[in-house]
């Protein structure tokens, strides 16, 4: 049936002649073939966080600007997917250069199935700290400059740190951090780049006011409350491949425990966020919520293998809390405008995520040899050291192409919106759209 | 690589020291495995379903209340999620009282990687049938009593009547009653409660008009088709999770039979109630061929394991036709107001799924030792029961809600719309849309 | 806890008596299982891609043909489901009738557990196959004639010239041409007869009109990018299912080398195409660059297993190119009017892809015992004689059902929009929506 001929012959010319495929599975072939399905289930998942990035970032954003948002969060995956092929793989898992930044594998060279399938999973999550600061600057960047930016984060940026804590002998590994899956390496990662992005670039015309001498901050609402709330249950969806699939095992037992923590936190990070929007505004604000379960998904990210159920509800309240004063703290207080709230999603519940770790973490199972207190130590100093790193190369970064007219579009191309000066496109032909602002 | 050297201590620790990993895994290592990445495969599937009653429940209702429903489905989620797993699981699951109640496991305390891993794949089920009450209640019901009830569905009343059919010892299951994936277990727990919420609560304003002393129906059409249909499609994709993970085990070879069946049910019931809509009404109707799907599935959720392909074609056809009559009945003679069919689609389909399993089931599969007869008569025995409990529960929920003015918005804000009224949120800032009564 | 105890006793008797299932798992089971859940997990992500197709046609086309695009991508599935049930598969994997026909096993009569996985997983691509067609011949097609060509095409069409290639003993098979998971045999087929049906209808009213002599092409843009791009990445997450799975064995470790080549063909199609409609247009396009996605996707489909990751980035990077020029030509030259590009990104780079076979693919790893030249050779017939079958079956189909004016919906029919004339239904309620044409 099918090419089921081929593939046997195929096999058994691969395998060493006589060899007949199905009959002879060692119990070695086994396991890697649970991890194999189990490895290529969670990064196809989280290959589909780029859609549910996508609908967010569309969701949350203004009519006029959804293709140019759009075609961002395709062509970041499609740009980050080379780069991490041909440099970023190499400089985070290759042979380490005294734990600071991998060495060789570059365009993945020399791979066996293992290395294609740890690439695979890999790579999806690199695309991840890549496509969320497009949220942070959307509705003013530049295509081609968002271009630039993403290939140097997926090819360096991001590998490098990354290297740090999950690169065999990083230095912040060898210290004792742990983050399972990512609350700073990825998470943080993309968030402190999409808040150097947001303060270097500057806010959106008309975002922030001067009316007698006091700076009015308006409010500019989404465009597509539904595209929204698919994006977070996609993204919720994605997480399971995100977290459980960091077991990096598909025998590991513990596959379950991940997915209960991740669950609970997520909830918790929903209702608080809905609570904290509730007493404090009036009413349960839809975007907090959604916000909410994704703070409590970034939250629990660093910790999901080590912290408990009830741990993990608190550390998603905490997180749903967080994200609420932090959001509102950057638009009213710091007058950074982050349309989406990347930065308090990604950065500010990703260094408590981090942080969590250190005081709810089962210390036997981060085994780091180190008492409760260094934990939280080893932890904080993670979050300090990627920040440093993120901050200072993302502010040249961007510090460069806003040198070189690479970064922000002009005040009437920002008012007709990106997706007609930038592409020549609309995005809903037919409908009847107001401008806003 | 990345974590894995910190994984590879912990868990020569966990298992108890000098053993090696990868090398030494035994077959019932294996088969937990197997059972693991089937379960939670399947688990983020029917997590993703709340997606796609989202997009259905959103794209079959008006824009001015799109944020609401969206809400309701994030949140039933998310307050479900951590009543089932502070109460729900226990009443569910926990060693049973008489065969009607479970009584440990509160806080799923004392769990093992397979309690976590059972809890993962039951919550997502618990879900499902919180969402579908909120679909027959949109567009009018107060936020606050819907938390309320979405709480106590999820804690109590889904894991009781629950408990009789799946429980260890539940007295349903012990008296021969079968349902495989839960079509009574799920899906008709949801509409009783949605049909007993949209009696007290009462129709849309507009909805039903007097005219001459004769009650006039008008239609309310939903605002956006694509988003109903791609709710469908993720809704089937979910149903593979749904139904076929209900096996409950990664290396049972049923897996395909209930894969076709449920494929096939589903198209048939498409098929089937297009061509119902359109002897009826002259033209194949859109919402009712979705719901024809719908109808499908869960016509054949509680048989996909004991009826056979062909089987699979009638039933589903049949509950083609059956949800194209219920809906008319339901709206035009019953005139109780449904706005997305839920009632229809998951209380009567769920019915004849549960009836067909006595009917077209193979005895020898379900083994419950009953004759032919004796099965369908236990399987009606299962509805009436679960029908009864539902019923009686709900009502005093929904009766002390109306009571203390918690179930239902004002006039004047369900005319403003809930998104405005709820939440002070619009759904789609920038686009003009027309009032739709 | 839940249906164990039933399940244990049922497969104890199936199995055969007092074999424990869980603890006395052969080597062989587990190979199955490894098999089942690797197929069922693609089969599923393959069906999601009904969900992704819809989505693209439905945000290319416009507003007021919203619903019947939603309708026939639905029906399709349905149709396709039972046709292929009933039929296609015993055309297809039946025992071979000299390598042109399969003749038995109608109604997957006599199905193991092998075989219902294996038509589980086979379904899904037949419906691929036929719902590409709804594409190329959307916003004129009726809803009847629509049905009778997918059924026809699901049932007879594609199972034959699948035969050819994936039977066992199929005559192409035979002569050693190589498409690992269907460039020629899902994606060429549907996109010729995409390419019949799109010249036998003609174009949608208004799309060419002649001036002076001249005939002027115009643009009808489509009316949701926002959907459009959610189809993409579905389609994309989908082809992992698509790609990976057609490894038909989930201890196969080539698994991983599959969603490599996969993940970057993508990735450098949508770079290219991209750059292309930037250096063409002036400004990069999103339509385009989400064609480019697919359309490296498609041409590395055939050779997925075969090209190694370089030449998986060369085949995206042409492909990309090709589906510009392509839809340009096809457009602006041919004046055949394919409103989502489908022939362009299905036929024109399923043809690249299945010789890119030839050209880059490992022909010891492909195993025909040809040399270059003679594998080149046979692609070629291969692509050649799957056109022949196609354009001719439904050139004969496009042709009756013209004849019988059951094709076309009439010019007024047309500009009200077939959401109106063929289902009574508006997709949009609410909305003000434009005329376009």
């Amino acid at each position: 049936m099918r090419k089921r001929l081929f593939l046997f012959i195929a096999l058994a010319v691969v395998l060493g002649g006589g060899r007949l495929f199905a009959q002879e599975l060692t119990m070695d072939d086994v396991s890697l073939a649970l991890d194999m399905i189990w490895l290529i289930f969670a990064a196809s998942l989280v290959f589909l966080m780029q859609a549910g990035f996508a609908m967010v970032e569309t969701g949350l954003t203004r009519a006029k600007n959804a293709s140019n948002i759009l075609m961002k969060n395709l062509m970041d995956f499609a740009v980050g997917a080379l780069a991490y092929w041909a440099v970023g793989w190499a400089l985070m898992y290759g042979t380490s250069g005294g734990g600071f930044i991998g060495t060789d594998q570059f365009f993945i060279a020399g791979a066996d199935s293992e290395i294609y399938r740890d690439w695979m999973f890999q790579v999806v999550f690199a695309a991840t700290a890549a496509t969320i600061v497009s949220g942070a600057m959307a509705e003013r960047t530049k295509f081609t400059g968002y271009l630039l930016y993403s290939l140097v984060i997926s090819a360096v940026i991001y590998p490098v740190s990354g290297h740090w804590i999950w690169g065999d002998g990083g230095w912040l590994a060898e210290a004792g951090f742990h983050d399972f899956a990512g609350s700073t390496v990825v998470h943080s990662v993309g968030a402190w780049a999409a808040l150097m992005g947001a303060i270097v670039i500057g806010a959106r015309r008309g975002k922030y006011v001067k009316v007698n001498g006091q700076i009015v901050t308006k409010a500019i609402p989404g465009h597509s409350m539904p595209l929204a709330a698919l994006g977070v249950f996609i993204l919720w969806f994605g997480w399971y491949g995100f977290n459980a699939g960091s077991t990096l095992s598909g025998s590991d037992p513990d596959i379950a425990w991940v997915t209960v923590t991740t669950t609970l936190a997520a909830s918790s990070g929903a209702i608080f966020a809905m609570f904290t929007s509730w007493i404090w505004f009036g009413k349960p604000d839809p975007s907090f919520s959604l916000n909410g379960a994704l703070a409590g998904l970034v939250g629990i990210t660093a910790g999901t293998w080590v912290i408990n159920p009830l741990g993990a509800v608190v550390v998603g309240a905490a997180a749903g809390v967080l994200v609420v004063v932090s959001v509102e703290f950057i638009d009213k207080v710091l007058h950074i405008d982050d349309p989406v709230g990347a930065v308090s999603v990604h950065g500010i519940c990703g260094i408590w995520g981090t942080l969590a770790v250190g005081i709810f973490g089962d210390l036997e199972k981060i085994d780091s040899g180190l008492s409760r207190v260094g934990q939280i130590g080893v932890q904080a100093l993670g979050v300090v050291a990627v920040f440093a790193w993120v901050a200072a190369t993302t502010l040249i970064l961007f510090g460069i192409l806003k040198a070189t007219k690479l970064l922000r579009v002009s005040p009437t191309e920002e008012l007709a919106g990106l997706d007609l000066s930038e592409h020549g496109a609309e995005s809903y032909s037919g409908f009847q759209i107001f401008s806003n602002m």
